[in-house]
Protein backbone atom coordinates (compact mmCIF):
# COMPACT_ATOMS: atom_id res chain seq x y z
CA UNK A 1 0.00 0.00 0.00
CA UNK A 2 1.59 3.36 -1.14
CA UNK A 3 0.43 6.62 0.61
CA UNK A 4 0.39 9.55 -1.31
CA UNK A 5 0.31 13.80 0.53
CA UNK A 6 0.31 15.60 -2.78
CA UNK A 7 -1.79 15.86 -5.83
CA UNK A 8 1.27 15.03 -8.32
CA UNK A 9 1.99 12.33 -6.54
CA UNK A 10 -1.45 10.41 -6.31
CA UNK A 11 -1.70 11.02 -9.94
CA UNK A 12 1.86 9.82 -11.21
CA UNK A 13 1.01 6.51 -9.10
CA UNK A 14 -2.55 6.38 -10.71
CA UNK A 15 -1.36 6.79 -14.02
CA UNK A 16 -0.31 3.17 -15.14
CA UNK A 17 -3.86 2.06 -13.61
CA UNK A 18 -5.40 4.86 -15.89
CA UNK A 19 -3.35 3.82 -19.25
CA UNK A 20 -4.09 -0.08 -18.78
CA UNK A 21 -7.88 1.11 -18.16
CA UNK A 22 -8.45 -0.34 -14.95
CA UNK A 23 -11.10 0.12 -12.36
CA UNK A 24 -10.70 2.53 -10.13
CA UNK A 25 -12.49 2.92 -6.79
CA UNK A 26 -12.96 5.53 -4.45
CA UNK A 27 -13.37 5.64 -0.69
CA UNK A 28 -13.26 9.67 0.47
CA UNK A 29 -13.01 9.73 4.45
CA UNK A 30 -11.91 11.58 7.18
CA UNK A 31 -10.17 8.81 9.25
CA UNK A 32 -10.41 7.65 12.35
CA UNK A 33 -11.81 4.50 10.63
CA UNK A 34 -13.98 1.97 12.20
CA UNK A 35 -15.39 -1.16 10.45
CA UNK A 36 -17.84 1.15 8.75
CA UNK A 37 -15.62 2.62 6.59
CA UNK A 38 -13.60 -0.79 6.17
CA UNK A 39 -16.83 -1.80 4.66
CA UNK A 40 -16.42 0.57 1.89
CA UNK A 41 -13.30 -0.10 1.45
CA UNK A 42 -14.32 -3.89 1.37
CA UNK A 43 -16.99 -3.27 -1.12
CA UNK A 44 -14.56 -1.22 -3.59
CA UNK A 45 -12.18 -3.97 -3.23
CA UNK A 46 -15.04 -6.42 -4.88
CA UNK A 47 -15.57 -4.38 -7.64
CA UNK A 48 -12.47 -2.31 -8.93
CA UNK A 49 -8.73 -2.95 -9.66
CA UNK A 50 -7.86 -0.82 -7.72
CA UNK A 51 -8.66 0.89 -4.52
CA UNK A 52 -7.69 4.45 -3.45
CA UNK A 53 -9.05 6.05 0.23
CA UNK A 54 -8.47 9.62 0.59
CA UNK A 55 -7.85 11.06 4.52
CA UNK A 56 -8.46 14.72 4.58
CA UNK A 57 -10.21 16.47 7.68
CA UNK A 58 -12.38 18.97 5.14
CA UNK A 59 -12.23 22.32 7.16
CA UNK A 60 -14.98 24.30 5.66
CA UNK A 61 -17.59 21.21 5.77
CA UNK A 62 -17.07 22.18 9.70
CA UNK A 63 -18.93 25.12 11.08
CA UNK A 64 -17.68 27.60 13.13
CA UNK A 65 -19.01 26.03 16.73
CA UNK A 66 -18.17 22.79 15.43
CA UNK A 67 -15.04 20.26 16.02
CA UNK A 68 -12.67 21.00 13.61
CA UNK A 69 -9.51 21.28 15.47
CA UNK A 70 -9.97 18.55 17.80
CA UNK A 71 -11.37 16.15 15.03
CA UNK A 72 -9.53 12.81 15.71
CA UNK A 73 -6.93 12.84 13.37
CA UNK A 74 -4.64 8.77 13.43
CA UNK A 75 -3.38 8.25 10.51
CA UNK A 76 -0.51 5.68 11.66
CA UNK A 77 -3.95 3.53 12.62
CA UNK A 78 -5.80 4.28 10.03
CA UNK A 79 -2.98 2.89 7.20
CA UNK A 80 -2.70 -0.38 9.26
CA UNK A 81 -6.36 -1.14 9.08
CA UNK A 82 -6.74 0.58 5.30
CA UNK A 83 -3.75 -2.63 4.64
CA UNK A 84 -5.51 -5.14 6.00
CA UNK A 85 -8.66 -5.10 3.99
CA UNK A 86 -6.92 -4.67 0.93
CA UNK A 87 -6.78 -0.49 0.29
CA UNK A 88 -4.03 0.08 -2.47
CA UNK A 89 -3.42 3.85 -2.22
CA UNK A 90 -3.71 6.20 0.93
CA UNK A 91 -4.46 9.77 -0.49
CA UNK A 92 -3.50 12.11 3.26
CA UNK A 93 -3.32 15.62 1.80
CA UNK A 94 -2.40 18.61 3.78
CA UNK A 95 -5.43 21.26 3.99
CA UNK A 96 -3.02 23.62 1.80
CA UNK A 97 -2.73 21.26 -0.64
CA UNK A 98 -5.97 20.74 -1.23
CA UNK A 99 -6.87 24.50 -0.85
CA UNK A 100 -3.74 25.95 -1.85
CA UNK A 101 -2.54 29.56 -0.74
CA UNK A 102 -4.73 31.74 -3.01
CA UNK A 103 -8.04 32.24 -1.84
CA UNK A 104 -11.42 30.02 -3.55
CA UNK A 105 -13.98 31.49 -4.78
CA UNK A 106 -16.13 28.80 -5.97
CA UNK A 107 -18.90 27.42 -3.78
CA UNK A 108 -21.39 24.11 -4.86
CA UNK A 109 -24.50 24.10 -3.42
CA UNK A 110 -27.19 22.09 -3.65
CA UNK A 111 -31.03 23.16 -3.26
CA UNK A 112 -33.63 21.83 -1.44
CA UNK A 113 -31.97 18.50 0.07
CA UNK A 114 -30.21 20.32 2.16
CA UNK A 115 -31.83 22.60 4.15
CA UNK A 116 -33.15 20.43 6.30
CA UNK A 117 -32.64 17.02 8.54
CA UNK A 118 -28.58 17.66 9.19
CA UNK A 119 -28.59 20.86 6.79
CA UNK A 120 -31.06 22.52 9.48
CA UNK A 121 -28.38 22.40 12.17
CA UNK A 122 -25.47 23.08 10.03
CA UNK A 123 -25.57 26.12 7.52
CA UNK A 124 -22.98 25.37 4.71
CA UNK A 125 -22.02 21.73 5.67
CA UNK A 126 -23.21 20.46 2.85
CA UNK A 127 -21.74 22.76 0.64
CA UNK A 128 -18.62 22.19 2.05
CA UNK A 129 -19.25 18.42 1.21
CA UNK A 130 -19.81 18.93 -2.43
CA UNK A 131 -16.98 21.50 -2.93
CA UNK A 132 -14.65 18.88 -1.04
CA UNK A 133 -16.07 15.81 -2.83
CA UNK A 134 -15.88 17.12 -6.08
CA UNK A 135 -12.50 18.10 -5.95
CA UNK A 136 -11.43 14.96 -4.88
CA UNK A 137 -13.12 13.52 -7.29
CA UNK A 138 -11.66 15.61 -10.04
CA UNK A 139 -8.20 14.72 -8.33
CA UNK A 140 -8.87 10.88 -7.95
CA UNK A 141 -11.45 10.76 -11.35
CA UNK A 142 -12.59 7.32 -10.05
CA UNK A 143 -15.06 5.18 -11.35
CA UNK A 144 -17.07 4.37 -8.67
CA UNK A 145 -16.97 5.96 -5.15
CA UNK A 146 -18.32 4.61 -2.61
CA UNK A 147 -20.19 6.17 0.45
CA UNK A 148 -22.14 4.89 3.97
CA UNK A 149 -25.80 4.52 4.15
CA UNK A 150 -25.21 5.82 7.36
CA UNK A 151 -25.02 9.76 6.27
CA UNK A 152 -27.97 9.25 4.09
CA UNK A 153 -28.35 12.84 3.59
CA UNK A 154 -24.65 13.21 2.68
CA UNK A 155 -25.16 10.45 0.27
CA UNK A 156 -28.14 11.60 -1.61
CA UNK A 157 -26.52 15.05 -1.74
CA UNK A 158 -23.57 13.51 -3.48
CA UNK A 159 -25.62 11.38 -6.16
CA UNK A 160 -27.15 14.87 -6.70
CA UNK A 161 -24.70 16.54 -7.86
CA UNK A 162 -23.44 13.89 -9.64
CA UNK A 163 -26.06 13.70 -11.35
CA UNK A 164 -26.37 17.70 -11.97
CA UNK A 165 -23.16 18.62 -13.33
CA UNK A 166 -22.59 14.88 -15.36
CA UNK A 167 -19.45 14.04 -12.97
CA UNK A 168 -18.59 10.79 -14.90
CA UNK A 169 -18.25 8.02 -12.19
CA UNK A 170 -21.04 5.62 -10.61
CA UNK A 171 -21.91 6.56 -6.68
CA UNK A 172 -22.22 3.18 -4.63
CA UNK A 173 -24.33 3.35 -1.22
CA UNK A 174 -23.17 0.71 1.08
CA UNK A 175 -25.58 -0.22 4.08
CA UNK A 176 -24.58 1.11 7.66
CA UNK A 177 -22.42 -1.29 9.37
CA UNK A 178 -23.65 -1.56 13.07
CA UNK A 179 -22.33 -2.91 16.28
CA UNK A 180 -24.06 -6.07 17.76
CA UNK A 181 -26.32 -4.64 19.70
CA UNK A 182 -27.42 -2.22 16.63
CA UNK A 183 -25.65 0.94 16.91
CA UNK A 184 -24.67 2.27 13.89
CA UNK A 185 -21.03 2.66 13.99
CA UNK A 186 -19.34 6.26 13.95
CA UNK A 187 -16.28 7.89 14.77
CA UNK A 188 -18.41 10.25 17.56
CA UNK A 189 -19.13 6.89 19.49
CA UNK A 190 -15.89 7.20 20.46
CA UNK A 191 -16.59 10.33 22.51
CA UNK A 192 -19.86 8.57 25.00
CA UNK A 193 -19.17 7.30 28.08
CA UNK A 194 -19.22 4.03 29.22
CA UNK A 195 -22.86 4.58 30.47
CA UNK A 196 -24.21 6.33 27.25
CA UNK A 197 -22.36 3.47 25.16
CA UNK A 198 -25.10 1.22 26.98
CA UNK A 199 -27.38 3.68 25.99
CA UNK A 200 -26.97 4.36 22.37
CA UNK A 201 -28.32 1.31 20.67
CA UNK A 202 -31.70 2.54 21.91
CA UNK A 203 -31.17 4.88 18.46
CA UNK A 204 -31.77 1.69 16.38
CA UNK A 205 -34.09 -0.58 18.52
CA UNK A 206 -37.04 2.46 18.20
CA UNK A 207 -36.63 2.58 14.44
CA UNK A 208 -36.49 -1.22 14.10
CA UNK A 209 -40.12 -0.87 16.51
CA UNK A 210 -41.20 1.47 14.22
CA UNK A 211 -41.09 -0.38 10.80
CA UNK A 212 -42.99 -2.76 12.68
CA UNK A 213 -45.79 -0.40 13.67
CA UNK A 214 -45.61 1.01 10.19
CA UNK A 215 -46.28 -2.45 8.89
CA UNK A 216 -49.03 -3.04 11.74
CA UNK A 217 -50.57 -0.22 9.83
CA UNK A 218 -50.08 2.53 12.36
CA UNK A 219 -50.38 5.99 10.66
CA UNK A 220 -46.78 7.94 10.55
CA UNK A 221 -47.30 10.88 12.39
CA UNK A 222 -48.06 8.41 15.02
CA UNK A 223 -44.65 6.59 14.63
CA UNK A 224 -42.55 9.50 14.53
CA UNK A 225 -44.00 10.77 17.81
CA UNK A 226 -43.55 6.94 19.16
CA UNK A 227 -39.87 7.29 18.20
CA UNK A 228 -39.21 10.98 19.67
CA UNK A 229 -41.36 9.85 23.41
CA UNK A 230 -38.71 6.76 23.23
CA UNK A 231 -35.72 8.00 22.24
CA UNK A 232 -36.58 11.32 24.99
CA UNK A 233 -37.60 8.48 27.38
CA UNK A 234 -33.96 7.05 27.28
CA UNK A 235 -32.18 10.23 28.34
CA UNK A 236 -31.52 11.43 24.50
CA UNK A 237 -32.26 14.99 23.63
CA UNK A 238 -33.71 14.66 20.29
CA UNK A 239 -33.07 16.69 17.23
CA UNK A 240 -35.09 15.76 14.66
CA UNK A 241 -36.97 12.22 13.79
CA UNK A 242 -38.53 12.53 10.43
CA UNK A 243 -39.75 10.33 7.33
CA UNK A 244 -38.47 11.07 3.78
CA UNK A 245 -38.81 9.45 0.28
CA UNK A 246 -35.40 8.34 -0.36
CA UNK A 247 -35.24 10.81 -2.80
CA UNK A 248 -35.34 13.01 0.49
CA UNK A 249 -39.00 14.60 -0.34
CA UNK A 250 -41.58 15.21 1.99
CA UNK A 251 -43.94 12.72 2.84
CA UNK A 252 -46.79 12.15 5.54
CA UNK A 253 -48.36 8.71 4.61
CA UNK A 254 -46.44 5.30 4.39
CA UNK A 255 -47.77 4.63 1.05
CA UNK A 256 -44.54 4.19 -0.56
CA UNK A 257 -41.04 3.06 0.40
CA UNK A 258 -39.65 5.87 2.59
CA UNK A 259 -36.36 6.43 5.08
CA UNK A 260 -36.40 7.22 8.61
CA UNK A 261 -34.32 9.61 10.41
CA UNK A 262 -33.19 10.47 13.84
CA UNK A 263 -30.61 12.91 15.33
CA UNK A 264 -30.16 13.05 19.36
CA UNK A 265 -28.06 14.34 21.60
CA UNK A 266 -26.94 11.75 23.81
CA UNK A 267 -24.64 14.40 26.75
CA UNK A 268 -22.65 16.43 24.00
CA UNK A 269 -22.77 13.33 21.08
CA UNK A 270 -24.72 14.20 18.35
CA UNK A 271 -25.47 10.89 17.01
CA UNK A 272 -27.37 10.23 13.71
CA UNK A 273 -29.25 6.95 12.23
CA UNK A 274 -31.67 5.80 9.72
CA UNK A 275 -33.84 2.97 8.36
CA UNK A 276 -34.96 1.88 5.29
CA UNK A 277 -38.63 0.76 5.17
CA UNK A 278 -40.09 -1.11 2.21
CA UNK A 279 -44.07 -0.65 1.44
CA UNK A 280 -45.73 -3.17 0.76
CA UNK A 281 -49.36 -2.53 -0.07
CA UNK B 1 -16.73 15.47 -39.46
CA UNK B 2 -19.23 14.17 -36.81
CA UNK B 3 -21.82 15.78 -35.30
CA UNK B 4 -23.19 14.16 -31.92
CA UNK B 5 -26.33 15.50 -30.24
CA UNK B 6 -26.51 12.99 -27.44
CA UNK B 7 -23.87 12.59 -24.62
CA UNK B 8 -24.35 8.93 -24.81
CA UNK B 9 -23.07 9.35 -28.76
CA UNK B 10 -20.42 12.19 -27.88
CA UNK B 11 -19.27 9.87 -25.38
CA UNK B 12 -18.74 6.48 -28.30
CA UNK B 13 -17.11 8.69 -30.56
CA UNK B 14 -14.88 10.09 -28.62
CA UNK B 15 -14.17 6.44 -26.66
CA UNK B 16 -11.19 5.58 -29.57
CA UNK B 17 -9.47 8.79 -29.41
CA UNK B 18 -9.43 8.52 -25.27
CA UNK B 19 -8.09 5.24 -25.15
CA UNK B 20 -5.10 6.08 -27.92
CA UNK B 21 -4.69 8.81 -25.33
CA UNK B 22 -5.08 11.78 -27.94
CA UNK B 23 -5.46 15.02 -26.86
CA UNK B 24 -8.75 16.00 -26.75
CA UNK B 25 -9.56 19.81 -27.36
CA UNK B 26 -12.59 21.49 -26.56
CA UNK B 27 -13.98 24.94 -27.67
CA UNK B 28 -17.91 25.35 -25.91
CA UNK B 29 -19.53 27.62 -27.78
CA UNK B 30 -23.66 28.99 -27.90
CA UNK B 31 -23.50 28.73 -32.01
CA UNK B 32 -24.21 31.51 -34.61
CA UNK B 33 -20.66 31.23 -35.24
CA UNK B 34 -17.77 33.88 -36.59
CA UNK B 35 -14.46 34.48 -36.90
CA UNK B 36 -13.69 34.96 -33.32
CA UNK B 37 -15.26 31.16 -32.54
CA UNK B 38 -12.85 29.96 -35.75
CA UNK B 39 -9.95 31.43 -34.38
CA UNK B 40 -10.47 29.07 -31.27
CA UNK B 41 -11.13 25.92 -33.53
CA UNK B 42 -7.85 26.90 -35.29
CA UNK B 43 -6.09 27.57 -32.10
CA UNK B 44 -7.29 23.80 -31.09
CA UNK B 45 -6.39 22.25 -33.93
CA UNK B 46 -2.81 23.77 -33.68
CA UNK B 47 -2.59 21.70 -29.78
CA UNK B 48 -4.75 18.66 -29.84
CA UNK B 49 -5.21 15.71 -32.12
CA UNK B 50 -9.46 15.60 -31.60
CA UNK B 51 -11.03 18.64 -31.80
CA UNK B 52 -14.95 18.98 -30.06
CA UNK B 53 -17.09 21.75 -30.50
CA UNK B 54 -20.07 22.41 -28.57
CA UNK B 55 -23.26 24.50 -30.15
CA UNK B 56 -25.66 24.61 -27.19
CA UNK B 57 -27.78 27.90 -26.03
CA UNK B 58 -27.68 27.59 -22.58
CA UNK B 59 -31.07 28.92 -20.83
CA UNK B 60 -29.51 28.87 -17.52
CA UNK B 61 -27.27 31.54 -17.91
CA UNK B 62 -30.06 34.17 -19.95
CA UNK B 63 -31.96 36.38 -17.43
CA UNK B 64 -35.75 36.71 -17.30
CA UNK B 65 -35.15 39.33 -19.67
CA UNK B 66 -32.56 38.41 -21.86
CA UNK B 67 -32.97 37.07 -25.44
CA UNK B 68 -32.91 33.46 -25.37
CA UNK B 69 -35.74 32.68 -27.45
CA UNK B 70 -34.49 34.88 -30.25
CA UNK B 71 -31.10 33.92 -29.84
CA UNK B 72 -29.93 33.05 -33.27
CA UNK B 73 -29.85 29.36 -33.76
CA UNK B 74 -28.23 28.55 -36.83
CA UNK B 75 -26.58 24.95 -36.66
CA UNK B 76 -26.11 24.24 -40.69
CA UNK B 77 -24.16 27.34 -41.57
CA UNK B 78 -22.22 26.56 -38.20
CA UNK B 79 -21.53 23.23 -39.39
CA UNK B 80 -19.91 24.39 -42.76
CA UNK B 81 -17.53 27.04 -41.20
CA UNK B 82 -16.93 24.38 -38.46
CA UNK B 83 -15.74 21.90 -41.26
CA UNK B 84 -13.39 24.46 -43.31
CA UNK B 85 -11.80 25.26 -40.06
CA UNK B 86 -11.13 21.18 -39.43
CA UNK B 87 -13.39 20.28 -36.33
CA UNK B 88 -13.66 16.89 -35.63
CA UNK B 89 -16.65 16.62 -33.72
CA UNK B 90 -19.78 18.64 -33.44
CA UNK B 91 -21.86 18.11 -30.07
CA UNK B 92 -25.40 19.44 -30.51
CA UNK B 93 -27.47 18.72 -27.90
CA UNK B 94 -31.29 19.36 -26.79
CA UNK B 95 -31.89 21.22 -23.60
CA UNK B 96 -33.33 18.14 -22.47
CA UNK B 97 -30.14 15.91 -23.29
CA UNK B 98 -27.75 18.53 -21.05
CA UNK B 99 -30.52 19.45 -18.19
CA UNK B 100 -32.59 15.90 -18.23
CA UNK B 101 -36.37 15.85 -16.70
CA UNK B 102 -35.37 16.06 -13.20
CA UNK B 103 -35.02 19.51 -11.44
CA UNK B 104 -31.28 20.45 -11.06
CA UNK B 105 -30.45 21.34 -7.81
CA UNK B 106 -26.63 22.41 -7.83
CA UNK B 107 -25.94 25.48 -8.76
CA UNK B 108 -21.93 26.59 -8.66
CA UNK B 109 -21.17 30.30 -8.04
CA UNK B 110 -17.91 31.91 -8.06
CA UNK B 111 -17.56 34.47 -5.63
CA UNK B 112 -16.73 38.75 -5.66
CA UNK B 113 -15.05 38.56 -9.57
CA UNK B 114 -18.98 37.91 -10.64
CA UNK B 115 -20.39 40.68 -8.86
CA UNK B 116 -19.45 43.69 -10.85
CA UNK B 117 -18.69 44.62 -14.59
CA UNK B 118 -21.12 42.11 -16.42
CA UNK B 119 -22.26 40.51 -13.42
CA UNK B 120 -23.98 43.89 -12.08
CA UNK B 121 -26.15 44.00 -14.71
CA UNK B 122 -27.01 40.36 -14.79
CA UNK B 123 -27.59 38.00 -12.15
CA UNK B 124 -27.44 34.83 -12.06
CA UNK B 125 -25.70 34.51 -15.63
CA UNK B 126 -22.37 33.43 -14.18
CA UNK B 127 -23.47 31.12 -12.43
CA UNK B 128 -25.37 29.22 -15.13
CA UNK B 129 -22.09 29.65 -17.13
CA UNK B 130 -20.05 27.91 -14.71
CA UNK B 131 -22.66 24.75 -14.48
CA UNK B 132 -23.15 24.69 -18.10
CA UNK B 133 -19.32 24.42 -18.53
CA UNK B 134 -18.79 22.75 -15.69
CA UNK B 135 -21.35 19.73 -17.06
CA UNK B 136 -19.92 20.29 -20.70
CA UNK B 137 -16.15 19.41 -18.92
CA UNK B 138 -17.38 16.42 -17.57
CA UNK B 139 -19.35 15.19 -21.09
CA UNK B 140 -16.43 15.75 -23.22
CA UNK B 141 -13.17 15.50 -20.86
CA UNK B 142 -11.21 17.46 -22.46
CA UNK B 143 -7.38 17.87 -22.26
CA UNK B 144 -7.70 21.69 -23.07
CA UNK B 145 -10.65 24.10 -23.30
CA UNK B 146 -10.64 27.17 -25.56
CA UNK B 147 -12.18 30.27 -24.69
CA UNK B 148 -12.19 33.78 -26.51
CA UNK B 149 -10.80 37.16 -24.22
CA UNK B 150 -13.27 38.85 -25.41
CA UNK B 151 -15.26 37.78 -22.36
CA UNK B 152 -12.57 38.05 -20.47
CA UNK B 153 -14.34 38.13 -17.47
CA UNK B 154 -15.96 34.73 -18.09
CA UNK B 155 -12.45 33.61 -19.28
CA UNK B 156 -11.72 34.35 -15.46
CA UNK B 157 -14.35 33.10 -13.85
CA UNK B 158 -13.88 30.16 -15.79
CA UNK B 159 -10.35 29.30 -14.76
CA UNK B 160 -11.14 30.25 -11.23
CA UNK B 161 -13.23 27.67 -10.77
CA UNK B 162 -11.07 25.19 -12.75
CA UNK B 163 -8.58 26.13 -9.93
CA UNK B 164 -10.67 25.62 -6.93
CA UNK B 165 -12.14 22.26 -8.24
CA UNK B 166 -9.49 21.10 -9.66
CA UNK B 167 -10.95 20.33 -13.20
CA UNK B 168 -7.98 18.12 -14.98
CA UNK B 169 -7.72 20.34 -18.13
CA UNK B 170 -5.86 23.66 -18.75
CA UNK B 171 -7.39 26.63 -19.83
CA UNK B 172 -6.33 28.56 -23.06
CA UNK B 173 -7.11 32.27 -23.35
CA UNK B 174 -7.43 33.14 -27.40
CA UNK B 175 -6.56 37.06 -27.90
CA UNK B 176 -9.84 38.83 -29.10
CA UNK B 177 -10.78 38.65 -33.16
CA UNK B 178 -11.62 42.00 -34.42
CA UNK B 179 -12.79 43.32 -37.73
CA UNK B 180 -10.71 45.61 -40.29
CA UNK B 181 -11.74 48.65 -38.24
CA UNK B 182 -10.88 47.66 -34.74
CA UNK B 183 -14.75 46.42 -33.91
CA UNK B 184 -14.26 43.00 -31.79
CA UNK B 185 -16.13 40.26 -33.44
CA UNK B 186 -19.09 39.23 -31.83
CA UNK B 187 -22.86 37.31 -33.04
CA UNK B 188 -24.61 40.57 -31.49
CA UNK B 189 -22.33 42.66 -34.61
CA UNK B 190 -25.82 41.21 -36.50
CA UNK B 191 -28.10 43.11 -34.64
CA UNK B 192 -26.51 46.82 -35.42
CA UNK B 193 -27.80 48.68 -38.32
CA UNK B 194 -25.17 49.92 -41.23
CA UNK B 195 -25.57 52.92 -39.34
CA UNK B 196 -24.88 51.51 -36.10
CA UNK B 197 -21.78 49.39 -37.40
CA UNK B 198 -19.95 52.29 -38.94
CA UNK B 199 -19.72 53.82 -35.35
CA UNK B 200 -18.96 50.69 -33.48
CA UNK B 201 -15.43 50.47 -33.85
CA UNK B 202 -15.47 54.26 -32.17
CA UNK B 203 -15.20 51.13 -28.78
CA UNK B 204 -11.85 49.85 -29.74
CA UNK B 205 -10.56 53.31 -30.93
CA UNK B 206 -11.26 55.06 -27.59
CA UNK B 207 -9.38 51.66 -25.79
CA UNK B 208 -6.61 52.40 -27.96
CA UNK B 209 -6.35 56.15 -27.34
CA UNK B 210 -6.36 55.23 -23.43
CA UNK B 211 -3.55 52.77 -23.96
CA UNK B 212 -1.45 55.44 -25.53
CA UNK B 213 -2.73 58.21 -22.01
CA UNK B 214 -2.05 55.56 -19.87
CA UNK B 215 1.35 55.02 -21.61
CA UNK B 216 2.45 58.68 -21.57
CA UNK B 217 1.37 58.83 -17.65
CA UNK B 218 -2.28 60.29 -17.65
CA UNK B 219 -3.83 59.03 -14.53
CA UNK B 220 -6.00 55.65 -15.19
CA UNK B 221 -9.15 57.82 -13.24
CA UNK B 222 -8.83 61.20 -15.79
CA UNK B 223 -8.22 57.80 -18.45
CA UNK B 224 -11.25 56.42 -17.39
CA UNK B 225 -13.20 59.45 -17.61
CA UNK B 226 -11.88 60.19 -20.98
CA UNK B 227 -13.07 56.85 -22.31
CA UNK B 228 -16.32 57.85 -21.03
CA UNK B 229 -16.72 61.40 -22.54
CA UNK B 230 -15.42 59.42 -26.21
CA UNK B 231 -17.80 56.68 -26.33
CA UNK B 232 -21.25 59.30 -25.10
CA UNK B 233 -20.26 61.40 -27.59
CA UNK B 234 -20.21 59.06 -30.48
CA UNK B 235 -24.09 58.25 -29.32
CA UNK B 236 -23.33 54.88 -27.04
CA UNK B 237 -25.41 54.81 -23.41
CA UNK B 238 -22.07 53.51 -21.41
CA UNK B 239 -22.78 51.06 -19.01
CA UNK B 240 -19.52 50.96 -17.40
CA UNK B 241 -15.93 51.43 -18.09
CA UNK B 242 -13.63 49.83 -15.54
CA UNK B 243 -10.14 49.12 -14.96
CA UNK B 244 -9.00 45.55 -13.15
CA UNK B 245 -5.87 43.60 -12.69
CA UNK B 246 -5.68 40.52 -15.10
CA UNK B 247 -7.17 38.51 -11.99
CA UNK B 248 -10.46 41.01 -12.06
CA UNK B 249 -9.33 42.42 -9.10
CA UNK B 250 -9.79 46.32 -8.57
CA UNK B 251 -7.11 49.13 -8.86
CA UNK B 252 -7.02 52.56 -8.87
CA UNK B 253 -3.60 53.33 -10.43
CA UNK B 254 -1.29 52.69 -13.25
CA UNK B 255 1.52 50.86 -11.71
CA UNK B 256 0.63 46.94 -12.69
CA UNK B 257 -0.46 45.36 -16.07
CA UNK B 258 -4.13 46.04 -16.19
CA UNK B 259 -7.31 45.55 -18.29
CA UNK B 260 -9.74 47.91 -19.40
CA UNK B 261 -13.28 47.02 -19.44
CA UNK B 262 -15.90 48.58 -21.84
CA UNK B 263 -19.85 47.77 -21.61
CA UNK B 264 -21.94 49.80 -23.81
CA UNK B 265 -25.51 50.30 -25.93
CA UNK B 266 -25.68 51.24 -29.52
CA UNK B 267 -29.16 51.28 -30.14
CA UNK B 268 -30.45 47.88 -28.54
CA UNK B 269 -27.35 46.16 -28.94
CA UNK B 270 -25.02 45.76 -26.09
CA UNK B 271 -21.43 45.53 -26.88
CA UNK B 272 -18.55 44.18 -24.89
CA UNK B 273 -14.95 44.80 -25.48
CA UNK B 274 -11.43 45.04 -23.23
CA UNK B 275 -7.52 45.46 -24.23
CA UNK B 276 -4.75 44.54 -21.85
CA UNK B 277 -2.48 46.78 -20.98
CA UNK B 278 0.95 46.16 -20.32
CA UNK B 279 2.94 48.70 -17.37
CA UNK B 280 6.69 49.45 -17.95
CA UNK B 281 7.76 51.47 -15.27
Amino acid sequence: MKTETTIQGLSASLSPARAAKKLIGFVPTMGNLHEGHLNLVREARKLCDVVVVSIFVNPIQFGPNEDFDNYPRTLDQDSKLLAEVGCDIVFAPSVEQMYGKKPRLTNISVGEITNDLCGLQRPGHFDGVAVVVTKLFNIVQPNYAFFGQKDYQQLAVIRQFVQDLNIPLEVIGVPIARAADGLALSSRNGYLSEEQRQTAPVIFQTLKQAEQQLQQKTSLDEVLVNIKAALTQAGLVVDYVEARTPELQKTSEFNQDLVLFVAAKLGKTRLIDNLQVKFTA
